[in-house]
């Protein structure tokens, strides 16, 4: 089975609030820096991507706090899509500080032209780009 | 039945981004200023509820983006606690522009004692302030 | 002699960083919903400006902290125009919580095309349309 | 003479705006990003200074902006301490995209008591372990 794609990031001073905790708001940002990663892997960029004529939006997003990260923590990020519909992509997220599991979250993206924001069907090539990034339930 | 609680506020600029509409994690951040209004609502403010010895963490939070909010767009967000249980509350988030729903959201918060972020068992005079909240699902 | 232009906010609780403060970055980011308000008053709203062939870019930002900022402040930012010139607008900004002063800035924009962001002289209308808020410096 | 310290990051898709640049209070955070990751170097992390008993607040900060920064590029920011006075300490920063400098920066701090937050002088070992950042002007 492919292990999930995974990017580690360092939590910044002001992403944290002052409960010292990072603030549950800037988790999803850090699940959409670990995106960009991932299209950098399978596309050369998000750009080339959007050049290729596709573009996402969010339109489902969750997370469960199971631990706070604190400032100057070195997260890992993974992201394991589950599921590529016929327009939507479905992607589970974990954050992890060493072995912890500090959140995990769950992600829909639709396909979109980038032009007209309008639900596209994944291309073929998307597709198969994006095969190797599916992880099985 | 009682009507949920609900806060106005005014999209900024900085908080779109260059697809030219909100970027989904501040939608979250959006429930928890409309949160801090209601805590403003039923205490007088949150840090009056930390004062009494009781504070908040985050452990869920979810959202369906059913359509994009823009810069400059008023949205109301409305606040409908749907459940108290022993330690955590339950509330649902609305965000409408005008008539249209933008976002459906929801979020599990667990009170805790503000010096040791512990969970702490909902006192019941908090219970009591936040009872004109709770609106049956 | 004419008076600046005022917009009241309300710090929110994930403006401000573990230190407890207003991080000093998000300053920046209420003088700029400040001036969204000050064009709303002078053409309307930002996006008319837009429409109209005019846009603006920030060239040089600065700020001086004199005391700090806190979670549910409510701080009134001052905007006053202290020199258009022939592409550029020179703006002296002023924080103030009831009758202190936390953060005395100056911000310079000039006015490009929306289109190419190509620096653009400011055109007549705009300039008569901004007259009202230029105070002697 | 010595170099700058310097440091690398990649800006993220939401730290631009609608107008598809970097927001420009972003930079300002950005700097903050770079001074972290110079308290590293000097002493172990930004927490180690503390727990030495020093902390740090922002004054005063200003940037000019040459050109724009956009969505993925990798920029480096370069900071260097041009004075330690008695209690404040001013850094120079330069953004650069290649060779292209982006953004010119001044920061000053004056270091405080972690605790009260009251201006410290800056201790003799702090001192000499900040000598290696400073660039003449």
């Amino acid at each position: 089975m492919p292990a999930a794609f995974v990017h580690r990031l360092r939590v910044r001073y002001h992403e944290c609030d002052p409960q010292g905790i990072v603030f549950n708001a800037n988790w999803f940002a850090f699940f959409d820096v670990a995106l960009t990663e991932l299209w950098r892997d399978a596309f050369g960029s998000y750009s080339a991507l959007v050049n290729r004529g596709s573009d996402v939006l969010v339109v489902d997003a969750s997370a469960r706090f199971r631990a706070p990260g604190r400032f100057d923590d070195e997260v890992d990020i993974s992201l394991a899509i589950q599921a590529l519909g016929t327009t939507s992509m479905t992607t589970a997220t974990t954050v992890r500080r060493g072995g912890e599991v500090l959140v995990e979250g769950r992600l829909v993206h639709v396909f979109v032209d980038p032009a007209t924001l309008a639900k596209q069907e994944i291309p073929a090539a998307v597709r198969a780009a994006l095969a190797p990034y599916i992880v099985g339930e």
